[in-house]
């Protein structure tokens, strides 16, 4: 099974960081395929990076999509996601709905914890989109700042280590997501360190990519596609695919 | 009053359309300034295409913004609208929201009326961004298919008098929006047509952005911005607003 | 445009506060006629008083209606308006709800922010008929008594505005309004003394109130009319309106 | 024990059909107190009617409670419910809720079947305001008009048993109310017509109302009564009891 | 009339305590019997137990039912409650739901107080099965330990007090139920030193069942029985009625 | 990875059916352990079944469990689930949730699809647990009879595929579940006569159970687990699980 794994940022550094918690999450058989955005912001702390970086994301998937039998976009927050099921033929998979669905099945109420405070109304708009509102207890975050995006996972795991333990404990979640693609891989380390389950977000996507290949054979676009279009300043692989005129 | 209309499509005859309604409805002293998409589809039918306009209205917004006291988004689905109130300065409306909360002071429950059944998913998902889902009576959509979306207003005048009766009668609507930019200024000539007030898209959401200037001395982000980031691949006038460089 | 601005209070000064405000916020070229309640209370501070002044706001709205083309419950918590929507041939708005529909175009979450606790249900209660309950960040109110209510606005002024400063910081609200009929006009004087938007209710009512006018060529009752009745003990031109008898 | 039922409504035929209704629901033991609105309109079909209606009910109150143990606003919407439990210190219940209580109780899911359109609007608020809307499965009405509001009940009880037919098989509904004063009794005589269990409106807000009394030993106003204030123009006994000088 | 109190656990000193209130609760005529579950536990903390004692609330059901009028589980949290409507054809009600019921017929916002944390999240979802999570203003528990559950009442009353003054005083609680078996009777004792009504649990089941009997002439199951089946390894009554061969 | 498929009915051929499907499903190396209910009845049709079916799979679980890394209850419907997570320390996962969750992120509605009307109410409640009744088309049910439950698949195929189509056209539903043990496997047997995906229940309960063995180390129950107590009448295994007496 072919996976691409889009990262919607530019920083290829957090790419590799997806990759390589991806890669020892993914089932025997399972190739994962890493891209990174290439044009946008380093990392994204908001609907309007969140706005451009979606549009990115339907570029990247139709120059890269063909080929692979399913996509995660590994951004928590979701970029692009149900656009790009309304355009393409594969199984897309959000980080953030896939941690989600996941911890729902784990406990009652979920948390999800992340390192800035910018991100939380964007993450409550994802959880709205989910359906999930009500199983959320909290979104916490912390508010101090950060030297480098590439290093806040191990700037700040102590940190995050103790707003789990708050979110256990004064919001009643049963289980935390370690939110934002800086984060990939931190939940394994500090899975001893926290009373509840945490969830990776990464190997979480990945499964569900997964999932969604072995349980529906694709034979075409899963929601309903608009009519074909001729458009303008598009990339010619978008492009191809908004007129239908793609391979 | 300076009032900036952006024309999330690439068409302008639309533009044109837009304009004039918006015109017509402005009040004294309020100048239209109508601008066009530089890339994108000729009319929005899903959110994928809204996924892609939204991130060229931040692009319209960054260049052409300075120098007006409020901006339009005039596509109905409002793309783009919540990132941009994160990125700029000035006041932003939606052509939908601003309908949906006038709808919402002339009767309980208003139906939105348009030409496509593919906008259905993406207008429930914006009457949803506004918290008015449970106002909705209904969205009711012609289903036949149409010659051109210049003319689409003309072409099913009766169809769409019909539709709103019939949400009317079988929804329980108290008023109706006709929604889409293609019919812009059809509900000025279908009003006498329908029992009940008919919204006009482009008049709500001139008159509410021109109600925002008069109301709120704007002296900075409406919502909390994001921090300075360098960025790469935008154009220029947006990328220096992302890096708080724009002057 | 002639607008009819009801206050349900028996308060000759609140009156009189709310048509100064109205009459600075209003458009060139419309004029207001501002009315008090011939009986009731001096100010409205929950659900039974309002029962009553809503019974009272249909008696101003039979007598002083005709002539003027929208009116303006100018009570915070709207007393009335539903019903005066069923009765009546003309646009009519509520404080509340014009000023809660405007603040959710300028910013995702709102705070309410008053004068007297025992306010907190009634306001709840109106927010939950305006459908905004979601867009709601808290109703907040000062606790401490307060000497006259027709010098609340400027007894508190201060204290009011730390009320703001908590709400914005604590329940994250991106906009807030000044709400009760005797804070009229502080919003304009404290806008630079808080973070976010406020939202001044008096503007906000007379804007909209010009908006539907504007938009709307009333040609009858906005929603169901009930069938005409004869009724007993009511006043005169009330009794005529139910009856269908008035000219 | 003593209860107080209050017919909003000015029809002297329709407050003996709820007397007698509720005295042969009523346990051993209770006294009912029948009185009828002295102002107002024959029967209350919509907002508007109940807004009045409600001011009224508190005139009432103020006037005859006294010497009570509990009362009952015997019209289905229950005008003024909140407010005079605001206001006054004995149990108010109203046969709306009641009923409504009471068939939550009996089934999963109730429907509200009345014999006139006009009071859908009026009867979903007054769902909505007991929290119930989940359980509710539809609000049914009969279209045709009727002879005289007196012998409705008599006049379409065949109608009236077709409609909860076709909820109980269309709408799922477990048990219906037949909603509407001039119903009253009406559901003890179609029982054996109906798969469901029918709540009689009448006897549940009587049997609630002596619940409350048994459960609670009551010692001043059930809800945060507003500051005492002087009015204007109110009944001696409601201005009174707002003024907080009642005996 | 008869009713039938059913205790799921298997404390014979509780289901004494409870017995005693319920009869000192009850109407002239009403007889209550009191059964105690043949297996289970002392008292019932969460879902895991309560699932095992909604079980065990059929098969005594299915033994005890016949002969009787109506029947209380007397275990706060419902168990086995719409199992058993399904299932017998006598109105079934539960503790919790008659108390909530009940409760939002005193105040706008109700709050659940016990003794032990435990029950949160199996009351949380009693509120949810009711529909009246809009009515609750928060559930609060103790959080100290306890000697023996049949003494917690006695040792922790005024603790409980304290409890309840504080969900008046920061959640708003307009009305207070002290929830369950183990507090039945505690109501009483402390409604002098509460400042808002104290809802007795048992008394409002056994007056909510009192009054299903009073209203509804039972004909059948309640709700939609499923078909007859043989079953394997059920007790014989309970799998006579699984079969539709009971008497 | 060994995982336990708990079939809740007392038909062994269920359990072959569910056992085949669940076999064919797995990833390689996944073991599946499948066990049947040893009382109850043949299938569940409703609330009142399902409470004794969910106490069994306890019992079920507290002898089966040990040596097991996930729990799978394979009853739409999920039978005892949330119990089951309070009490054991693997990962449970419910058949119907994990379709559910998997829709989700298929589609943006998700219909269930089923074979007899008796369990639409059942279902719902299960939908309402997951959180995801927004996310809910419809519930759809053939409502002829069928002959037996082991043949019920085969027999009514092609009805099935039928009642497909219309939740698809009529509901808008973007994906739908086949559901009810009986219709293990028909899934996959189906999926190209049917315009959108089909989520096979018993692959995604596999699935999601291998998932979360996957991403969770387990060290403990998820939920809080109540304090140990001494029981009566329980099957020794869970007894010792209830008293923390287990090894």
């Amino acid at each position: 099974m072919r996976i691409l794994l889009l990262n919607p940022n530019i920083s290829v550094s957090i790419t590799e960081r997806l990759a390589q918690v991806a890669r020892s999450a993914a089932a025997p058989g399972t190739q994962i395929t890493a891209i990174t955005a290439p044009r946008g912001v380093p990392y994204i702390s908001g609907r309007a990076e969140a706005q451009l970086a979606g549009a990115v994301v339907l570029e990247m998937l139709a120059e890269h999509g063909p080929g692979h039998d399913a996509a995660l976009i590994a951004a928590f927050g979701d970029p692009g996601l149900w656009a790009a099921r309304e355009l393409f033929d594969l199984p897309v998979v959000g980080m953030a709905e896939a941690a989600m669905h996941t911890a729902a099945m784990l406990g009652q109420r979920f948390s999800i914890v992340t390192f800035a405070p910018a991100l939380g109304h964007w993450y409550q708009d994802c959880v709205a989109a989910s359906g999930l509102s009500s199983r959320l207890a909290a979104i916490r975050s912390l508010t101090s700042g950060f030297g480098s995006v590439d290093m806040v996972a191990e700037e700040k795991a102590e940190a995050l280590v103790k707003l789990c333990d708050a979110t256990v404990r004064e919001d009643g979640a049963d289980v935390v997501i370690l939110a934002g693609a800086p984060l990939a891989g931190l939940a394994g380390q500090l899975a001893q360190k926290v009373p509840v389950p945490l969830v990776e977000q990464v190997a979480a996507g990945i499964a569900q990519a997964e999932t969604l290949v072995r349980l529906v054979p694709m034979s075409g676009a899963l929601l309903r596609r608009p009519v074909a279009k001729t458009s303008q300043g598009l990339p010619a692989a978008l492009a191809a695919r908004i007129a239908h005129a793609d391979a």
